[in-house]
């Protein structure tokens, strides 16, 4: 069982507005970044195979707080934390952080809550308890990792 | 002077991903789009002429509830409205309408809280207030708009 | 019949990067943004409704020349010109003119080859005819258009 | 002086598109990676530190030929080859090779054409030699791997 993951990742030239930072938007994406390679970590993709995967993973609600920006180049390291777990609904906390800098400092914080979906024939979503043998490897991080 | 703002824009292919729906951080995008096009009504540009610019207008907070999905060349309505207007602050509220639909419904509703910034030498930003001109320009909602 | 199209886009904030310019992977988003909005004013759409599409138009070759920047805010014409029809595969060059210059001029030329393409049942693609109620609509330019 | 320079990138869920494959566009954000890796690996940046950099690297042609889709989660091997080099300008090609298939194949060939610039006051962008200290650690490719 896991409750927490980090991977790094380097801003790309892209990932920059005419500002010279890392687009806010993009947090949101390496958010992702993390939270997939959480889950092959465990084992599983949210998108096996090529055809039609029969549940989803939509988001219901996504935050941050950026505190400092992040620039072209810069290495960030993406800790991601369970915060919650209920039958069809996971809550994770993502910390950033700037390894490039004199001391790696956290430059942005933020949060996802996801919930697991069915589709319906004409491509409805509907809520959908977790399948068992992934939300047995994941578990809510404890109290004073989280603080 | 204005508290509020709308603009509509349609999905675009590339606003989707696999699932099917737009993806999750474009939701951010259209936000600021509706953001500078309110700036633009009234007569001012976040980057104007080609030169740096004197100020910026990073976010600080950014978050989203996301209550049904968007997709390919959905039409969308994006509501601006000013929520709270400090010295080097402003914060808005977005209300995302999907106007194709048999009854227009709310799909999402963002939050951003944005500052003004000026540039040191090196490129590091400190808060500043927002300029006059510009400030005077932009009122918070009435509350019953708030509900 | 139609074998031309034009659509206008302003340049946003999260389109640029660092060099204060677009960037020019967005040049063939926007392309693409003009692809489909012919095909809408032809009454057909590339994902019609929700479920899976029957078929696909993937691009096998795409290419622009890049004459002059684009920034934040300026306005873009895309003139899209059909160039080849074959029964499989459409060919567009598409002509970026920016509107709020001195004299509108031309910034950028685009090309992109599309091939229309049916699903095997484990999601591999096919080439296959372009529908006949489809490519019935579609006409190559005529050469003075096309110098 | 190097000729040539591999990276690897997983395909992320946000670079897909409702096709259920990656979206073209992304493509070109690759190769950009794969270049700018390729600088890093030679000891610069095209954007050293936070100010204003003195000269630009504009793409003045990009192309691309795609043979078969990228899907989520599959691997990418980017393999640059310099193919050209005059006072101002710099030719690429990227040989996109997808990994995790039963025998890595090429599933896209593409091409940039990259001219080093200087900024006038106005920011307007003016062609200009690439710095010796950077010409100097580039090199052509031979024939043979060109083939």
């Amino acid at each position: 069982m896991a409750c927490e993951f980090k991977v790094t990742r380097r801003v790309e030239f892209s990932d920059t507005d005419l500002a010279g930072i890392m687009h806010y938007s993009n947090f949101f994406r390496f958010m992702e970044t993390a939270e997939h390679a959480f889950y092959r970590s465990l084992g599983f993709s949210v998108a096996p195979g090529s055809a039609s995967p029969e549940i989803g993973w939509p988001r219901v609600h996504a935050k941050c707080d950026f505190k400092k920006p992040l620039r072209f180049e810069d290495e960030v390291e993406i800790h991601l934390l369970v915060t919650h777990k209920r039958s069809k609904v996971i809550s994770y906390e993502f910390r950033f952080r700037k390894l490039n800098a004199p001391t790696p400092e956290e430059v942005a914080r933020g949060y996802l809550t996801i919930v697991c979906v069915g589709y319906r024939p004409d491509g409805a979503m509907h809520a959908t308890p977790i399948p068992k043998d992934i939300s047995d490897k994941i578990q809510v991080a404890p109290a004073d990792l989280l603080r």
